[in-house]
């Protein structure tokens, strides 16, 4: 793919040392694509020998001199920190360098700067937050994931088109299947906002499925849900802390004692397959869909392996086109509605 | 424990054939108990041979000739149906026969009679539904499962109440903790109306954590979780799906050929043990909480071992005074605030 992506080297919970030879194994995978790294010099230089040599052609450093902390507030880290790595690859991308920016930086901070550098795409309201997440039959875009706590049927309806144009972009899916997060099937079910949202996304012109329930999600039941940033927020985490709490208690049973290890020992290769199915790293890296410009985050604490998932993510949606799709799928609503 | 636990007999996907075994064998595990099977006599009576003859004299029949269908709608259920199965075991712990009423039915039409017939409790508003969900520390008390959609602040502070009393009554937890659940652990996380909570939280006089996230649930950080409905609904539905998801997973890899199979059969003790610490069916049995009684929802899809849980948990309720408990702590932080 021919993109250019700048990367935030510094933030995350392991800044350079990840960020860096993330990057250099991305370029190694793509041979088209260029990467911009941002952050301070003398901290990304001494990581730029070795195996970086050989895609030290599409690899270039930009200086930036500040650090976004990870507790800083977002109005704070946007108003003084304008030398930051996290505002400097934004701007990149603002002024046509890069196609896509990607940080593992604080999450507020990064919509915040993301926002007031960008600026939303025409007809969109709010920024939302996008991830891609497993399912049974393969995976499902789910938003919005915690940008926004207070949504109208509007918001709602707006996410249900971002959602959409994701799934078409990166996975090439042609009229993917829109669902709305309910606490049941039937039309009669959920609060005011919902129902409304309901009949928004059924005159939509998306391939609108209609309610449904948190066990849709992992079912595959639609390629895309949508829901409030409250409710896609917990419903996330939940999830995270769950098959963490699973996989203690499978370690547990197989750590037992002498016979139960020995047990683990020879069922490793299976056990193995099962988690690589559900490994959350080859699912890192969520979208800030609705700005213009392509941006995405990636978990706080991710490893280079998860770090250049997020990478691969932010390449294959600005070269597959999500921010025009966007804009074109809202034109034409509006012109619909009219 | 002397308390007599009236069941719907008809409810649920089964009916008799599973409620029925799941009364007799609750009545062998606890001698003191009593119940009263409701509902057509004709289908009750052939399933009262056998083990159940031990327990014959705690055991006693109340005919009801009407059942409340799955899908009916709660008002028509409530209103046309005065002599459904549901509604006869409901009235019997209204005129003091039964100490607790169970059923694996129509969950809207329950809660519907529940509130009509038993009325809700001195201060609280509205019913909730909450069930046990296991943790990493054992279990917790999580609600509103999804009676309520559009919560107040007041309300959230009412589900706390209750599930702190349900922590105290069923588990003898002196102060149980009392989390809120948020998108994020600062105050100045979340939605209006979960700021507001936390502050009537903080003053009510209960353990109050404060803020937890969606993987707080599992990792046990408190022993109660309180949310809206909505919320609620879809983190309970998501997990499921999740876990739904995992197993099938897991069944898959070690299905894929003989020699996986070979291993699933060698690990069969381990994974077996790993499967029971997670059985949804042993946290079968939700509570429906504020009501002037006690009523327990069972899984409409429960065998005769998860419908037995539901029925220990009504026993377990009423026998440690829940309602009691509730009315008392309510009526104390009345005193507190007037």
């Amino acid at each position: 793919m021919k993109v250019t992506v700048a990367i935030d080297c510094m933030g995350g919970d392991h800044g350079p040392a990840v960020t860096v030879p993330a990057a250099v194994a991305f370029l190694r995978h793509h041979p088209g694509a260029r990467v911009i790294l941002v952050g301070r010099s003398e901290a990304l230089e001494p990581l730029l020998s070795g195996p970086a040599q050989e895609v030290a052609d599409r690899l270039e450093i930009r200086a930036a001199t500040e650090v976004v902390g990870m507790d800083e507030a977002p109005a704070t880290a946007m108003r003084n920190k304008k030398d930051s790595s996290m505002r400097v690859a934004i701007d990149l991308v603002k002024e046509g360098r890069a196609e896509a920016a990607v940080s593992a930086g604080n999450t507020g901070a990064l919509m915040a700067i993301s926002r007031f550098v960008l600026k939303t795409l025409p007809g969109i309201d709010r920024p939302a937050i996008a991830s891609a997440i497993p399912t049974r039959k393969g995976h499902c875009y789910f938003l919005d994931l915690g940008a926004n706590v207070d949504c109208s049927a509007e918001h709602l309806l707006q996410f249900g088109v971002m959602g959409a144009m994701l799934a078409a972009s990166i996975d090439h899916v042609e009229r993917p299947r829109v669902g709305l997060l309910n606490i049941g099937e039937e039309a009669i079910k959920g609060n005011d906002t919902v129902k409304r949202a309901a009949e928004l996304l059924r005159a939509s012109g998306l391939n609108f499925h209609g309610n449904v329930e948190g066990d849709d999600i992992y079912k595959g039941t639609t390629d895309v849900v949508v829901c409030d940033g409250f409710v896609g927020n917990v419903a996330l985490k939940t999830s995270e802390g769950l098959a963490q709490m699973l996989s203690s208690f499978l370690r547990e049973e197989f750590g037992r004692n002498l016979l139960t290890k020995l047990l683990a020992v020879i069922a490793l290769p299976v056990l193995k397959r099962f988690k690589s199915r559900v490994d959350h790293r080859r699912y890192n890296g969520a979208a800030l869909v609705g700005l213009r410009g392509v941006v995405v985050k990636s978990h706080g604490s991710a490893d280079a392996f998860a770090f250049e998932q997020a990478i691969y993510r932010a390449a294959e949606a600005a070269s597959n086109r999500l921010v025009e799709r966007i804009t074109e799928r809202m034109a034409a609503m509006d012109e619909v509605t009219t």
